[in-house]
């Protein structure tokens, strides 16, 4: 047997490394992004929030289990889901009230927690899943997010980009947050959620108008103060045509 | 202490999981793409080629982790890397052979091992590290690699379809696979090598031109058979002040 490299003569420390995967649930409100967040309750009886997230089973890979964890948590079999980065500094386990917790949840002694982090984009007025075991699960603007345990911040923060890079390669999945029937207006604005930008209304009016698959309806908005503005629908079938002539 | 979820209570099982990093380094050899494959001696004596990697030690995360291995096979410090993919199948640790060569490198007993994968673009010509581990890194071309431990195969395959997305969402990243000096047919044989597929030879030459970060030198080849090509070069500043205006 080769001489063993130093990271495995102490391999002893790597025998209770877990591996879990954590989901960024996100939905449109109309103004902003928000994420779907879980309850957690301390010992202290303390609750906080946390993303929805478990340790991955035996029989399944870390896709397995995102599936998982998102079907108890909405109740919808088939999410598109996009896995997007491993999270697994040796300093995200490190808070104590963590480890007790992850203890108290899933047995003793974990030295090391690993997480794959996944993301879905949703329409935030979806009906939860009432008999899930996050019944405590809520909507939260990004901007209103307090402290998460482990590295669940830093990980939202990193998600950002990762949606910017998704909706440039797959421009589709913008709609997923918007309802069947939308306006310029709620298109836009969700455009500047995502980019974190403003964009000049005429200018945004060209960019849609470019946007071939995004069609024009015989209806306008009803009862509202300001002038009714129309509505749009995206057109999947065009998206397809469109992507596949580019 | 809360009743444990039944995946917990043999979480006994969960002891021997390791995580472990692997790197996709392309090069492109004017033609097709080429990856750097490593030499991986069975107990038999027999050597075939796997996809450099490492297990991740105890101070490091998976991106330090995957430095390592490339600064070590390279003797470059500073690599771009982009973390792809988490492979975590229960199956890809099922060949007798794969788990026999893991214990004798790594200790005994490996239950599981999870790896993420790395990708990263680079010159074929460049001088590999003479002192390190892998003396036997070699250059394969992509159309010409056999079976491969593990699920490094599946790896390889899904890593393609990461390039594509990556010089999509940052296309200077095309540039780090040629020379300083590039013609048109090599900048078009790259194109066609990465996104598999064959481009119009004149509509080509407006996408080229519609990229005013490739700029035009006062050079053309020299001692060619054929009638000598001009020469292109990758202007960063350009690129740059073109991605902050877009």
């Amino acid at each position: 047997m080769p001489e063993l490299p130093a990271e495995i003569m102490s391999h002893k420390d790597y025998l209770h490394t877990y591996v879990s995967v954590d989901c960024l649930v996100y939905g449109f409100d109309g103004r902003s992004l928000n994420l779907l967040l879980v309850e957690r309750r301390g010992m202290d009886g303390v609750a906080d929030l946390k993303l929805p997230g478990s340790i991955i089973q035996n029989s399944e890979d870390t896709d397995q289990a995102a599936g998982r964890v998102l079907t108890e948590l909405t109740g919808i079999k088939k999410m598109k889901l996009r896995q997007f980065r491993c999270f697994s500094s040796p300093e995200r386990l490190s808070d104590p009230k963590d480890i007790k917790w992850l203890e108290s949840e899933y047995g003793p002694r974990v030295d090391r927690l690993i997480t794959v982090a996944y993301m879905a984009l949703t329409r935030i007025d979806r009906r939860l899943n009432e008999v899930s075991k996050y019944k405590s699960a809520r909507w939260c603007p990004l901007d209103n997010i307090g402290r998460m345990p482990f590295d669940h911040n830093r990980i939202v923060e990193q998600s950002l980009g990762e949606i910017r890079d998704w909706v440039t390669t797959e421009p589709a999945i913008m709609f997923e947050l918007l309802p069947p029937k939308f306006t310029e207006a709620e298109l836009r604005r969700l455009y500047e959620a995502v980019h974190g930008r403003k964009y000049d209304v005429r200018n945004f009016h060209k960019k849609m108008v470019a946007m071939d698959y995004v069609v024009k309806l015989d209806e306008k908005q009803r009862g509202v103060a300001h002038r009714a503005a129309r509505y749009y629908k995206f057109d999947k079938v065009l998206y397809k045509n469109r992507m596949h002539s580019a």
